[in-house]
């Protein structure tokens, strides 16, 4: 910053964004491309801070630069412009006696509406009168332009400000007073902004763009900010100043950009000046490597260049944008890769509500899963089944949802509960179907009995209505609404592949279904990280068995009834392998509790009774025995491996078989076998001893050869702290942070919704760690599950596998660990792909300096 | 050992515990004490190793040792007396030979006597015949003899063998493979001998004590076994060898050790044997500092010394003995705390059920808290307090207890619960009450509609019927048994102050009410570690209050409703505070989730509506609400203290308006204030902030001063990693290891009972958690808390409050931590004390070298 408190931007002016702020950044490059910026200052952010202490740049040798009877535009330049600002104002300088030679000069229509814009932007931002009144200003006659200065002579005891130097002080203080309002300031620290965020402002001579000639003043791209495609759009508006193109319905004479049928268009009329726009457009694309949207005015047949923005742009755009300037070398790839936030992707992976449409929501709650899907509201499983059968989209709404909702939600287009958090069952399901998903609506109460949704508002809404499941929003919407189809175009494949082309850490898929493996595939994963195999007992065929399986009292029965099961599980590996060929398949040995598998009403306990030929009162107190206070921390995973291990024996089996049969397709299969729960070194031995039993007796059985991995699931913290010896008998470890989350926080996820939010916004956990990886407590149970697992087998595989593994952070976290993959739902694996990439971008970029 | 393969005990002799067993050592160190010990040689554990491989000592060179014509008796010598061995074989080189010469010396019947004993003996332990056969040859007479020799021939195709070589070598073969057989190794290792525990084996010259003179033998002790009071006991059996006299039935010649009106004694006939036999009872209470039970033999008018063991005792005996030895300056005061096993004074601190009684077991579970008690059966708590007014024994049986059941509990005289383990409600609350308690009695049903218990044999029991709690064993006993009262006399109190003066960790008491508290001063516990406050809220008039403050809508309405609790909870604290007068009393904020004080069934919700007027549908829909998943890991603890503060203010000012009232009587109460659950520093912060608040007011309103100490309970995995900045707002940690243990493991201790039996039973854990502090897991979180809390204050007070406090093991590790004192149940803390002691005392002797 000068001495005079204020810097004239030229080529080699000492103006920097995290001083002066973007756009007075952005019109020094402008200038140095020499367009045809008219004279700026720039004001930086300790002067404007200055301002509002009283403490005021040289404003008579700033007056005294832009000459006599200057006019001038303020505008502000923080440093992120998504940071926002106090709108620009034009015109100052405006008074009598410059409106008297403008009459002359430009007319009495263009100097009228030149001061009334001034007056009424002063009345109500310096003057902070009502802009209602002095919005009725609209017609530019004298007689309207002098009741606008009686009616601020009125409000204000004082005639109009004649002083240029005056005006500009108070437009000043104005600006620098905005900047530090509670609403502000509010708004742009919800957009990242740092507390003491500074405010820069570019006063700017005017370039009228209201004389006698061709004037005017408009906006020109030339990509499309929807599609990211190149073409030129823009508007121009004769007779106007700023960004009026783009707000006005005035009738001036039209002028379009580009050649049109209707009417003249600059590109006919001026094409000089068309292809001056299009040259500094391209200056803009190849020098600032980047697509600008460009300010320009003409006045009297002059063009001036006023300003530059990075063109707003859809993330699907953004992808486009970023490639094509890649593919013509304006950037690197690996630039293009670090331009895309990894979430935004998931915008292109679903459809979304248009957000142009209108929104009638009807209840609110927690986005769970992204996408968007209009469908006929269903209350049961069964329901969503029979309306899936008639071809008709439908819309599961449950309170909750438990394991036997599973056939029901994929049937679903959308899921709506009443209740539950981000990782809740409902959440986790539809991730990994990738279908869009609201969680703990609470704000709209269900009664299950009526089959009726009763909204905030007494709106009543039963099964065969229609809604949508905005899952971005994490609203349900009224009826059906207009939608973006999602977006993995040749765009997306490109940006994708370079990503892949530095990601140094792996990427792997939760999956537990064939269509969930083949998302797995179209999304790139580089295998299965987790596939869960308890859905695969809730079929009605397997669901008695099971339940026989349950109650049987010997360990024959239990195999019995567990011989019948075992064909269908072969079956569904086998599928599973030949989907995934070529790719590594981590399958989770049973884990939940077995009485989710035991029906809860009078009516299932009836059914279950008749169906085993129990008595109904052996069967609710055999139900009832199993019932558990805390089932997370009950009898599941390992602990019902080790004390009922006909199970384990079972799926091992199915394993291997499948192995076997999917490997005679293709190359070798190498399943991988995960032990869920494990707290003790003791556990997996135990469970290893028995499954290398199983693979023995099946290579002699079958005569062939085949290999397997071992490996447990460390979600509880003593196995992350037992990490070394546990991995004396394991190939890897894959971190469950679900479970691990909820341990070392003593905290349900399934209960944790109800004081979450306040917590969250109490500031007693800064993020919601089933949502963002609590790097502090749960991520030094990783480290230290890592590192100790790691010193007894230096080529342990390490991954994670809960609902935090795509996550941006998370991967950080697991890289900087030297983690081997993570894995995430399907349709997180592009993020996880794109994040993973940028990290090892940021590196290599740190260490070149 | 010397190369003969065994070694002469002579006083020099190179005898070790260690290599030749405990009773080679005693037997030598009689030698040194120049009693008339028979010639003896041990032979080491080695030397009997060897012989099961075949490698025999020099037999040859032992036979010779002992002369022409030896009779030998073999006894076994193993490390431990309590490890058990083979039985002893007596009259070995017994042969037709020598028989024909006892004849001829000591007269036809105690030669056919000797001979037949030796028989009998040889053919059953060493020929495996059949026992039963054999011990029909009582009577000695010649046919009696010949028709045992010809039995033994007809069993095994040979003559009794003649050559006393023979006889020895297969006597040692046949002791060498005894000890290596699966169930005595089983039972040696039950009682804590490692795996490869040796034998040895002493070989002696028989006293024969069946001569033509006053012949016999007899044990005779000092001390009463079961009081541990000077007397002299013991039995003596004229014409009789080793411990015949113990067992035997005889009606030989009647004589008595001491002077006795009945007949003859030892002390009349033989007083200079007698006297002899005193000075060998002093001899050893003061040379072998311990009471012993001496064997001996009179052989014709002379004395032998055979044996001599450690009086065997009951507990209370022990600590008597070990406080008269220290009195005597035979042991020192130190040595008298480490002879006394800290968890076997539980049996001086509660009723027994006889051991000598008969018992008639109608459940078995766990003893969860030890002694005993007789009552009739009731099944609520309503009813235990009904029959407790009108003055009757009661004895409380559930399915399980709950917060409700407190008024109950106490009222009765012990607990029975079907469900449940070691840690499970009623288990806590009754050792807290220092009540028998047997938990998860599974194998009794509880008909809870019809009132009835039916045990596993059929037998219906129903209110009012008397049974009796074993707490130590773990059994219900079917009507009212014999019982020994609890001792906590003089001998006891002595013990424990010797303990005192050598502790150097502190022991508090965990206590609840005014009961509690009364009996942690009674065993003199240095203050309250944990004072839980949520049962001071079941009393019917307090119930409701809370029941409104949950269904409360606004701060207001929760707030009045809590305005009613308050002088409750003041009173209830300022009588803690009286009864615990110069001590420190830690209390817990609320911790429980809410829907604990909710009513369950219809009948209670429909009271509920009524009393709080509201529509049944309302209330039932509320409590509906509060349901959790897992309470265990919901919204409970500091969750409930952020998000519901009213309640944490409400206890506040009660603690701190009762710190005052109970400073007036006496010296200023410091009260120390514990926040339950914590997982972050911000919790602690927050609640800190309101709890200073409530103390500044209290200050104003009652112009008083009064300071405080504010700490934190560690029980989340993650409270423990982030102990250093917890430890940044917090006077003290508090390590809470039952939800600590639940959390680390994943493991909920009240479904852990359905697998706990089998886990440990298969090795998978190698102790149940909940009982045996895991230093591997937990312990580590307890080093890295203990570390990192002092590492930011090292004045900081760390301690363990959890049901691990009171164990020995849990003491070492706590003390090793640096910590500052262990809590635990009020009739566990002389336990605590006495481990603590000893630690201290073993550190002590260990840095002596």
């Amino acid at each position: 910053m000068s001495d005079l408190g204020f810097t004239e931007i030229t080529p080699s002016a000492p103006i920097y964004t995290s001083e002066h702020g973007g756009r007075a950044k952005c019109l020094q490059r402008l200038i140095r491309l020499e367009m045809p910026v008219p004279l700026t200052v720039a004001l930086s952010f300790d002067a404007v801070h200055g301002v509002s202490a009283g403490d005021l740049p040289d404003l008579d040798a700033l007056l005294t630069l832009f000459g006599p009877d200057p006019l001038l535009s303020v505008r502000p330049s923080s440093e992120d412009p998504d940071w926002g600002g106090p709108g620009a104002i034009l015109n100052i300088g405006m008074n009598d006696n410059v409106h008297a030679k403008l009459v002359e000069s430009h007319g009495e229509l263009a100097a009228n509406a030149l001061y009334l814009r001034f007056i009424q932007a002063y009345a109500v931002h310096v003057g902070r009168l009502d802009p209602d009144e002095f919005d009725e200003f609209s017609d530019p006659t004298a007689d309207t332009l002098q009741a606008a200065l009686e009616l601020y002579e009125e409000e204000t005891d004082s005639y109009f400000p004649q002083d240029p130097k005056e005006q500009l002080t108070e437009v000043l203080r104005s600006m620098s007073r905005a900047w530090q309002g509670t609403t502000a300031r509010l708004l742009r620290e919800a957009k990242g902004a740092p507390a003491d965020a500074g405010l820069g402002l570019v006063v700017q001579k005017m370039a009228l763009g209201v004389g006698r000639g061709i004037c005017g003043s408009g906006v020109i791209q030339f990509v499309n900010g929807k599609t990211g495609r190149r073409e030129i759009r823009g508007r121009y508006m004769c007779k106007s100043q700023g960004r009026d193109a783009l707000t006005g319905e005035d009738d001036r004479d039209v002028m379009y950009l580009t050649k049109d049928t209707r009417g003249r268009s600059i590109e006919d009329v001026l094409p000089d000046m068309f292809q001056a726009l299009l040259d500094y457009g391209d200056l803009c694309r190849t020098r600032l490597r980047e697509e600008m949207e460009v300010e320009f005015t003409i006045d009297n047949e002059h063009l001036y260049i006023l300003d530059a923005v990075r063109v707003a742009r859809s993330e699907r755009a953004n992808v486009r944008i970023a490639v094509n300037l890649a593919k013509d070398e304006i950037i690197t790839r690996e630039e293009a890769v670090m331009r895309i936030p990894p979430r935004a992707l998931a915008e292109l992976l679903h459809s979304q509500v248009d957000p142009q449409g209108t929104r009638d929501v009807i209840a609110s709650g927690i986005g769970a899963s992204p996408g968007a899907a209009t469908g006929k509201i269903v209350f049961s499983a069964r329901s969503a089944q029979a309306m899936a059968a008639q071809g008709e989209d439908c819309i599961l709404v449950r309170r909750e949802t438990s394991p036997e909702d599973i056939r029901g939600m994929h049937a679903a287009k959308g899921i709506l509960t009443i209740r539950g958090g981000i990782t809740s069952h409902a959440a986790v399901i539809a991730r990994g179907l990738g279908l869009p998903c609201v969680v703990g609506a609470s704000n709209i109460s269900l009664e299950k009995k009526e089959k009726k949704l009763i909204a905030e508002d007494g709106r009543v809404l039963g099964e065969g209505d229609v809604i949508t499941i905005d899952g971005a929003e994490g609203e349900a919407l009224m009826g059906a609404v207009e939608m973006l189809p999602p977006e993995l175009g040749e765009g997306f494949q490109t940006l994708m592949s370079w990503a892949d082309e530095v990601r140094d850490i792996g990427v792997r898929a939760n999956a537990d279904t064939p269509p969930d493996a083949r998302n797995a595939r179209m999304f790139s994963a580089e295998g299965i990280g987790l596939c869960r195999t308890e859905h695969m007992f809730f079929d009605d065929d397997r669901l008695l068995a099971m339940r026989e399986m349950i109650f049987a009292d010997q360990p024959e029965d239990r195999r019995a009834a567990l011989d019948r099961l075992l064909p269908m599980q072969r079956d569904d590996f086998t599928e599973l392998f030949e989907i995934m060929q070529g790719l590594p398949v981590c399958i989770r040995l049973f884990d939940p509790p077995l009485h989710e598998f035991l029906p809860h009403g009078r009516e299932g306990i009836r059914e279950l009774a008749e169906a085993l030929d129990l008595g109904m009162s052996d069967v609710e107190h055999r139900v009832a025995g199993l019932r558990e206070f805390n089932p997370m921390l009950g009898m599941r995973g390992v602990r019902l491996g080790v004390t009922v291990p006909e199970i384990y024996d079972m799926q091992a089996r199915a394993i291997f078989e499948a192995t076997l049969d999917a490997s005679k397709s293709g190359e070798p299969i190498v399943p991988e076998i995960m032990i869920p729960l494990v707290s003790a070194k003791r556990e997996v031995e135990i469970v290893k001893a028995r499954i290398d039993a199983v693979a023995a007796a099946v290579k002699i059985e079958r005569g062939e050869e085949f290999t397997y991995r071992l490996g447990v699931m460390v979600e509880t913290p003593r196995a992350a702290l037992r990490a070394g010896e546990i991995a004396q008998h394991a190939h890897f470890l894959s971190f469950g942070t679900n479970d691990l989350t909820q341990m070392t926080y003593g905290l349900s996820r399934d209960d944790a919704g109800r004081f979450m939010g306040e917590y969250v916004n109490q500031g007693v956990y800064e993020e919601d760690p089933f949502h963002v990886l609590d790097t502090d407590g749960v991520g030094e149970l990783l480290e230290i599950g890592a590192s100790r697992g790691r010193e007894e087998d230096p080529d342990l595989s390490l991954s994670i596998c809960g609902e935090h593994g795509g996550n941006p952070e998370s991967i950080r976290f697991c890289r900087d660990a030297g983690f081997t993959y993570v894995s995430c739902s399907p349709f997180r694996v592009p993020v996880a792909r794109l994040a993973a990439a940028q990290l090892a971008v940021a590196e290599k970029l740190a260490e070149q300096g």
